[in-house]
């Protein structure tokens, strides 16, 4: 079922993403182009405090020209592990720490032309350190109940994939926990 | 919370995908690239008959080098509405017609670096019309019950973010109506 590849042209190398552009031979003999944007995966967190109450982040999103809230994720860094990326995103974006991380779901974001990975993790038992945020990061913390976080998907209020699977989940897994 | 836009760089444009980076001056004064991934946006579909059982389709996928099980779902055309893209892609993917589509979620995919949006739709009350694929598709239906489908979801076997909700969705939406 796969493609073969006859050439690859590298378009653009960034700080967040790569741009290719493929050749490739599909399995009728046709010739055609899969334009592909590399990025080197995220993670995203949703951390529960003991009172049910969810961390969100209000930030300004070049790529949509708006604000938007989100659950506190961040870009993988070269090697990192997931996991580790995720308790150390909270703690930047956030300030706190959670003492217990587990595993939501991990996932393509786009994978018709895209090799970017989310990992989604809940965050528990969440001890306050200090907020530390990346330089070119403005990013206000809210916290809300969960319950009113998932209203806030139905009200359009919170409109970001990850952080409508996240916290879907999180509410399954608490529930069930 | 906006960011001043200083210049903006046409990197590439393509099929699928635009690339252009922003040169952008923060709240804080300094200045910083946005790197900014443009997509029409697309569909999913989440397409269950009267037993139960979601249309699913294996796909090579060129981004990620390997076959995913997701939902049917394609790219929204110039000026069309994002319903009468998914009844299209539907169609197209599976041959089978929808007498009824419900909107489930509308969210944007990746907003750190793309302007992506994914409209997540329910369709029920369906009927077997004909195949008709995208000339560089290659696409195998598979027909598991919901049930099924949401296990596929804990196995791995599906791991394709926009089906991951679309099926925790509908089936929500399924207990409830």
């Amino acid at each position: 079922m796969g493609e073969d590849l006859l050439s690859s042209r590298r378009i653009y190398e960034g700080r967040i993403v790569n741009l290719r552009v493929d050749s490739v031979r599909l399995p009728s003999g046709r010739i055609t182009e899969r334009e592909i944007v590399e990025h080197r995966g995220a993670v995203g967190i949703v951390a529960v405090d003991e009172s049910g109450e969810v961390l969100l982040v209000n930030q300004f999103r070049a790529a949509v020209a708006r604000t938007l809230l989100e659950i506190p994720a961040g870009t993988l860094e070269d090697g990192e592990e997931a996991e580790a990326c995720a308790v150390r995103e909270l703690s930047e974006e956030t300030g706190y720490v959670a003492e217990r991380i587990e595993e939501l779901y991990v996932f393509y974001v786009s994978p018709g032309f895209s090799d970017e990975r989310i990992y989604l993790y809940l965050a528990t038992d969440l001890t306050l350190g200090s907020q530390r945020v990346e330089s070119d990061e403005i990013i206000e913390v809210v916290k809300v109940p969960l319950d009113r976080a998932l209203e806030m998907i139905g009200t359009g209020e919170i409109c970001d994939g990850k952080s409508i699977l996240g916290l879907i989940a999180a509410r399954a897994k608490l529930l069930t926990s």
